[in-house]
């Protein structure tokens, strides 16, 4: 089964959004009988990667189409319960690889909600009206304000690893000591106990911001939603409707309009075009604005969000993705401009197109799959799209041109432009041209010096920018060598590699949580005592206990 | 089979080590008979557990037997090769705690080579006189300078994933880009091949320091050691022996001088006991030197040492360590007051002293198992062994007396001394306090402003120093649930939860190689695509491949 990422929110079975001027209130209320494939019923506001699609889809619609929007209140339409984290059905039946996804994909959203309090003037609210438990209390962590109703039954809860023999999933151990500041002693009891924490306990220990009386409740949700909801924001009307997305999807190809990859399961490759836009960007803001969804940055990173999506999820055994762009340097160099030169609240929409752009670049970063960028003649690897060759493992750029098939072309170039110095930072808080020349000062400057000149591959080489500059000669056994060789390894090594290469540097709770709580999540999964035929991922409702190998490692 | 740490060096079949006034050269040369188990042969400088065992006692002695020595050069008995890494056959039929552990082990001596370079005054300088690769350049990477023979057949190298599909085990991913700084598509391409980089290249990209014609070998090696001599160092004559450590062991107990280990296999415990000082301590510096290893703080820092590895290797079942110390807590605040008075050129030992306990202290930080420290009448947790308590996962003080069986004696206190202000931090680079009270400033200084005061259980929990303080009627239930409850849960998750919760706050080289890069490595280590049937790590030398499976997680 393929899944689809792209979600009509007339059809959201599983939330509600409600909107009261500057305060947005979405509700979750998932559909029992909707779940992503047969084989579990989700109760109790328990989710699957579907649900977690159409929370995506909301948080980038509030982000886009409701711009008046300035405080989030996430909360549970079901009575006595807010959410109780991911199906456990769901999981047990899952392969490592849909596990693994599954996870990094809420990671994503999640990360998504906070980087919207912290960056799109939408602070998020947790209302839990009920228990959260597992899942549903890392959700929980990823808003600004936690309230907890204190009814001597509502409490929040990890009970992941008491219960079901792996960690939570979705960053709740890093956050509840890195973020939260949860003394690590109370974290370690918090987490070992099934029932979890409520009423003034909970609020003493950090877990929640404040516990408030059930009668209290709606009057106390509507106050914090109006004191947060401070930030200056835009009228509604200047809103962007995020329009349907084209797509055409066979076996062997995936086309949008600016994007396109061609599927080679025997390769075990994906090869992925961009193409820059075709006409120059409109003059202002203003035709920015009328321009909306078909203005080519936003309709790109929508498409490549997609594709992204799609192949992780849908193709895990392409391995390598080779990216190409295709188009006119100078114009995405422009297109660029124009974003850069927003930012007011006025402007709020190049700012916030950007933002999509920086989290969809991460969403490439902690993709566990081989990056190849191979910078050709007719290529537009610059600025913005510079930024696909700079989070490539490695790039290839070819020296001269096609002797053969194209002489007369001009020989490929990159171009270092504002966007590579700022806008669209890695999760480790730095810049890919910064995490490039980690430690070498004199290498970042002389690149930054050199910004926007078209590079061509010597002079691109020499700067440190591309891996290796090979001409029309031994362009294409390099290349072949590079791409076989890489099919050739070990999946779970390169995993692991990549994953420890890519962000070096400064961490963040982001780099925590996809690069350290990940990778101990990923073994868990695999080991016996959680999901062998007796561990407890199995066991759980069973009645039966799981059977454990006591040997620590 | 149980595996012993203590050596004596009239006996080490795998190493030589020269002294030469402040240079003294450390020479591998494994012993291919001398595994620590049969069925592999250690060719080629390869190394297993017991390898290992020496070089971590000849870093021991270094730093004690011999403080004259200011720069140590590291090379190679063999002819054209460096060290060849851990052994692979060893690997392959090892069951995965034991490469775990055996991987921990190798990581804390490598951290302990860099700290003597930052911290003891005794640099080290790795003279590759021949190939590295795998384990043998991770070796080179604890080094602070590396050079390289230039000789064409010499070469770096990290064959782990072409070779095996794991990853190189022992920090060499995170050295490469975070310590040395070396381009991370560059550090992608050199992992990929086997054979490695030599010659200037290897220089250029910054995998080593420099490279060397063979005919001027000899004579650089010296020339780098003595301009690396450069800290000022006491006498020879004023080194400390390390005589043999006196030990008991049987299958249920372990006992040293001052620590004690009951070995409690049905529970899962190892319930651990360490005796504070029964003498004042000396008066000064010279009475310290006078008392040599047999001073307390270096007495008890060896044993705890000896008996952490010794836990964590030969009873991989005893999930729980119960912390308990006995004795005066104002003989332990006098003993960590003379350590601290140290530290000039001419008190280099009660330095050395403090950096021990430090690095011991550590040790039990990274050790997978749940540290539950119980402080009870007649205990001294104060200072260095309040350490001890911090670093637990929860800690219980007895409020009051025990009622029947000892009313009069007084109740349990904890004090805060100088040693838990500074010297003794955790691979985070905070002291055990700060890491406990990360983000909350205010409780931090308030429970600094009690230094030296006898904190009973209500004071010490109200201070959050301690997690609970039940009192006597309460206490036998509360504690036995804890342990019980711990041994009920899934011992992998308990050491993902550990790893996660321990080490809150920033990232350092030390927190990535052990939080990250382990946690990476444990996951590909137990995957089929390494040691299953068709796995990598089996198929090595057989002259088939291995077969994977591609999927990407």
């Amino acid at each position: 089964m393929s899944v689809e990422f792209r979600v009509d929110p007339a059809r959201y079975r599983h939330w509600r959004v409600d909107y009261d001027g500057p305060v947005a209130t979405v509700t979750m209320d998932t559909d029992e009988h909707g779940g992503l494939v047969p084989g579990y019923e989700l109760k109790l506001n328990s989710y699957d990667l579907g649900v977690d699609i159409e929370l995506y889809d909301i948080t980038q619609r509030l982000r886009f189409e409701h711009p008046e929007v300035a405080a989030v209140v996430l909360t549970s339409g079901k009575d006595k319960i807010f959410c109780a984290g991911a199906n456990i059905r769901m999981l047990a039946a899952s392969p490592h690889h849909h596990k693994v996804n599954f996870c990094k994909f809420t990671n994503e959203t999640r990360n998504g909600i906070e980087d919207a309090t912290a960056n799109s003037g939408q602070t998020w609210i947790a209302a839990l009206n009920g228990t959260a438990s597992g899942g549903g209390y890392e959700l929980a962590l990823a808003c600004e304000h936690i309230m907890l109703v204190d009814d001597r039954s509502s409490a929040v809860s990890l009970p992941e690893l008491p219960l079901l023999g792996v960690l939570p999933g979705t960053g709740g151990l890093t956050r509840v000591v890195d973020k939260r500041h949860v003394r690590r002693d109370l974290a370690d009891y918090f987490s070992t106990r099934p029932e979890g924490v409520g009423g003034k306990k909970a609020a003493a220990w950090r877990l929640v911001d404040e516990v408030v009386p059930r009668t209290a409740w709606d009057q106390t949700v509507t106050a914090r939603a109006r004191e947060r909801a401070t930030a200056p924001r835009p009228a509604k009307s200047q809103g962007v409707t995020l329009t349907p997305l084209a797509k055409e999807r066979s076996a062997d190809a995936i086309q949008y309009r600016y994007v396109k990859a061609k599927l080679d399961p025997a390769r075990g490759v994906a090869e992925i075009t961009i193409e820059g836009p075709q006409d120059d960007p409109p003059t202002d803001a203003a035709g920015l604005h009328a321009q909306g969804d078909q203005f080519w940055t936003l309709a790109m990173t929508r498409e490549l969000d997609d594709l992204i999506l799609d192949l992780r999820t849908n193709e895990p055994e392409l391995g390598t993705w080779v990216l190409r762009t295709q188009g006119d340097p100078e114009k995405v160099l422009a297109y660029d401009r124009l974003l850069s030169n927003g930012g007011t609240p006025e402007d709020w929409l190049p700012k916030e197109i950007t933002g999509y752009l920086k989290r969809t670049l991460k969403r490439l970063d902690v993709t566990s799959r081989s990056l190849i960028a191979l910078i050709e003649p007719g290529s537009c690897f610059a600025g913005s799209l510079l930024e696909l060759a700079l989070a490539a493992d490695r790039s290839f750029q070819l020296a001269g041109t096609r002797e053969e098939d194209d002489p007369d072309n001009e020989p490929a170039t990159i171009t270092i432009g504002q966007m590579n110095l700022g806008p669209l930072p890695m999760a480790n808080g730095l810049t890919r041209l910064q995490t490039r020349f980690l430690g070498d000062d004199k290498a970042l400057a002389e690149a930054e010096r050199n910004q926007q000149q078209k590079l061509e591959a010597e002079a691109a080489e020499h700067l440190g920018l591309v891996t290796f500059a090979p001409d029309d000669i031994d362009w294409a056994d390099e290349v072949r060598i590079a791409v076989e060789e890489r099919n050739s390894f070990s999946p779970d090594a390169l995993s692991g590699l990549e994953a420890n290469y890519r962000f070096a540097g400064p961490e963040t709770l982001e780099t925590k949580i996809f690069g350290r709580l990940s990778a101990w999540q990923n073994w868990i999964f695999t080991r016996p005592n959680a999901s062998g035929p007796d561990g407890a991922l199995r066991k759980f409702g069973t009645g039966q206990r799981a059977d454990f190998d006591r040997k620590r490692v």
